[in-house]
């Protein structure tokens, strides 16, 4: 196996931190998006989607989406469970890491690229360009703030998303917050939950990963 | 269990795919999106995310999201298996669904919440207010043309997307195609394989749930 990856980008991060609460080490390739790498012929070749991550299988099979990359090392190494026990805790990891993803982290990509310079015609990562739409950039944060409030509420009367244990969910949910900085963003003072399992998710070894 | 359905809209559509599937049968109640009665009281309650399709279980949790709810069906009732088998087929089955949901169905959602006169202020489903953009509209449409050819590409030299079983990633899809109608987006004629494989899913009984 064989994983590309990019230290400064919020996706790969869930997968290191996945594989960190695993205890899996999985050798890697950087691959520095900020310098383009991700376009360069090689690696165009090796993943026609352009992105990271992906995990490249030993039978040639390209993986690519985060959660696919997670899902596969989950069923080669259950343990610790990372998307719930039980029917409804399983279904409350799905349903909490929807709402991060697609509410939190697709709000933060918004903001972002439709405003950096870096990303003109760039908007939506992988193989295709798409153009900056600005209005998108106050959407973007106006979705990550509304992201905190359901996140403070999800977290009310529990110690983490999906109850009692930790989850690929607060995964998600923890880089979208930490991502958050580079929009500008940040949960409020009065999202006092929010804080207390942020401090609690930083304190795991997994979060330097 | 009580099953929050609307018949028209794709989301739902595609938990009742998944549910005859299993031959499972929930009882449901119809809300009518088109007529707003996600914005009744009696619903908002129920329902602060406003949004279908919603499963409420026996103890009172309410499961939002259709994976969610798919996960917790699947965990019930494993058979037949929808997610995959092995853990690369698992994996696959992740990576295509996420690939109809995220370029598929996010990009005819856009096309279409952005354009049409009942969506003014609703560009995005649910508890919060969001003002159409426009250039979204052109946007939703090259993703969707961007995900045929995906799918395309996907379903050369195999039944289903994740390979030789059916599997929620073919359901998925499916309702992407069939739902891109409503923005009058549809495959080309080179898309071969979307043409047969389209007529093999609308072959099988649970396409007419």
């Amino acid at each position: 196996m064989k994983l590309y990856d990019f230290v400064l980008a919020p996706n790969p991060r869930r997968v290191r931190m996945f594989m960190a609460e695993k205890g899996l080490e999985i050798p890697s390739v950087q691959i520095n998006l900020r310098q383009g790498e991700q376009f360069e012929a090689q690696f165009k070749q090796d993943n026609p989607g352009m992105i990271v991550p992906a995990l490249l299988l030993d039978d040639g099979t390209l993986l690519t989406e985060t959660m696919a990359i997670c899902r596969y090392l989950d069923a080669l190494h259950p343990t610790p469970a990372l998307f719930g026990s039980t029917p409804k805790e399983q279904a409350l990891v799905e349903m909490w890491s929807r709402r991060a993803e697609l509410e939190g982290l697709a709000g933060a990509a918004e903001a972002l690229r439709n405003a950096a310079p870096r990303f003109v015609n760039r908007a939506i990562p992988g193989p295709r360009d798409y153009a900056q739409i600005p209005a998108l950039v106050e959407r973007g944060k106006a979705r990550v703030q509304a992201f905190f409030d359901d996140l403070e509420n999800g977290l009310s009367g529990q110690a983490w998303l999906a109850g009692e244990h930790f989850s690929v969910a607060d995964i998600t949910a923890f880089v979208v917050v930490e991502f958050a900085v580079n929009i500008e963003e940040q949960p409020a003072a009065r999202h006092v939950h929010i804080a207390r399992w942020r401090a609690a998710v930083a304190a795991r070894p997994s979060a330097a990963a």
